[in-house]
């Protein structure tokens, strides 16, 4: 209980977990100080000769590409000439590594696709494809899914819940707020389970339950997962996801890590859970296949590319593949 | 890794946990369904003659104070003689352990509160007030903390937050759709980390950071805690919480439980994390004072009454009790 050198957090881990450093939008190094902001906040950043700015059009992220490495971060000047909404800027924060350099971010005019198009400087790629392909510093990856979850947010609640009439961005666009009724309004993160089940049978071989979901186009087996719903706890809900998809008992359930997953908004919460049954039924309108993997059968699967033809887990990237990798490493 | 006989699960857990029973909203065994409802669930539920509804007004709900324990279920023909507003039920579930009779959530009329306020045969109580003194069985709470956050849910979100137009309530009241724009609206749930903050000394004496907020009226001191932020992981909200509320460096974070908190609509993700530093400086905008404690010390305030004028520790109730009390058992 107080072995402080156990903890579940991989950053700070000594064990030999895998690498998080590929694990997608783990690293935020932004001091947000949502607690100081304030109407000021915004034109004061704004004003800053350092302020860098995230420039976005839907779900896709502008790079300057003239250099040898991209770059995803534009100063003021160029955010305008690029056609930024500074109007619409929203505060992310400070980067402490940067001399305290605020970061921004900004939708592009609704012609940003083709005006970028044909350019060979500049191009548009999505967020899951900056985390997918490593273009960027890991640690800058964080603050592009904050952005994208943040100005999806705004996007999609311009409007009070709770009245109906027109909100405004305040505290740098951490919030908005309802002139009419007075309403406050935070935006949301949803909470969901990815849990990869284990089973260790009467001989003591261990296997893991991977599942092809209905959603995906290619041969992929990866983890269980879904949303949490209100009034449960965390390991009620890893047991309510992977009964409802599989029809498998579950009984200990042990967190992992958590991964921010911003299309649109959830925090993904990894778990490991162990099988009480092995039968397996799975809800079509969810899977459409379920199998039980022993650890070298999974390192078949492993090993193939993401864009294989033949069953393949998911990209190093997600934090399914993550505790994956990191039950073939504990044992065998 | 693969040892499964350690999970983070106190229900599952062979360790010597401090019993998670007195622990409010933790136990909810309704089976939701929600993946399988459409706009008949509601129809087909309240026509079932094993029904059992909740009556809320407002955060209170009724309790029929007739017999020798109180009761919070009322079947359909009292409800409506109570004044319930069967239109506006939703469906929480149905019971397992009940012959899988429906469990519905229903709001009473305005004056309710008038209405029982002098009956001896029924009375209104706050959610928290349940969770606080036991007055109903464990695993009723979870249904309650589900329904208190649902109704809540409803309540402040009439009106589609894309469009604004006013949405209806769908999935037996699991989602509301907005028939202008077609956004689909689900419940929000809200995590926050609530975490215990220790550290050993050189000698070895391990102490605990407890904390007296601003907004208690009683001397009481208990964990840190706050909302996460979008982009964030769980471990970064607990460094990031503990850092602006007191000024101490976390390393290594551990996940220990999680809890429903229905007001209105929170998941507490109780961790501890070890700290880096022992400085304290407190934002006094959240905290009148924060200090370290060892075990004996804790031992002294964990004995008092939640309602003394001395420094004491949070009621049972809360997961902040259950942290401290786990961090009590494990040495000394």
């Amino acid at each position: 209980m107080n072995d402080l050198s156990f903890c579940t957090d991989p950053f700070a881990s000594s064990r030999s977990l895998p690498s998080v450093a590929e694990v997608g939008f783990m690293h935020n190094r932004l001091d947000r100080d949502t607690e100081h902001r304030d109407e000021t906040s915004i034109p004061t950043m704004l004003a800053k000769p350092d302020a860098g700015f995230y420039l976005f059009h839907k779900d896709l992220l502008l790079l300057d590409a003239k250099g040898d490495a991209v770059q995803a971060i534009f100063d003021r000047e160029a955010a305008q000439s690029l056609g930024a909404d500074m109007e619409g800027a929203i505060l992310l924060g400070t980067d402490p590594e940067e001399g305290n350099a605020p970061r921004l971010a900004v939708k592009l005019s609704d012609d940003a696709e083709e005006r970028f198009e044909a350019s060979g400087d500049y191009r548009l790629e999505s967020v899951r494809t900056l985390g997918l392909h490593g273009m960027l510093p890991a640690d800058q990856l964080g603050a592009i899914a904050q952005a994208r979850g943040l100005l999806n947010w705004h996007d999609s609640h311009p409007f009070c819940s709770r009245c109906g009439s027109k909100t405004v961005v305040t505290l740098g666009g951490a919030r908005r707020d309802c002139p009419n009724c007075s309403a406050i309004h935070f935006p949301r993160t949803d909470p969901a389970v990815i849990m990869l089940i284990l089973h260790r049978d009467p001989e003591g071989i261990e296997r893991c339950l991977l599942a092809h979901h209905t959603r995906f186009s290619g041969p992929m087996y990866t983890t269980l997962a879904g949303f949490m719903e209100q009034g449960e706890t965390i390991e009620a809900a890893v047991r309510r996801e992977v009964l409802e998809e599989s029809g498998v008992d579950v009984g200990a359930v042990r967190y992992m890590a958590s991964q921010p997953w911003p299309f649109p908004s959830s925090l993904m919460i990894g778990c490991y859970g162990e099988a009480l049954s092995t039968e397996i039924t799975i809800d079509p309108s969810e899977l459409t296949d379920a199998r039980w993997f022993t650890r070298d059968e999974v390192r078949v699967l492993l090993e193939r590319d993401t864009n294989s033809d033949l069953p393949h887990t998911p990209g190093r990237f997600s934090i399914a593949s993550w505790l994956i990798r990191s039950w073939l490493n504990s044992a065998d």
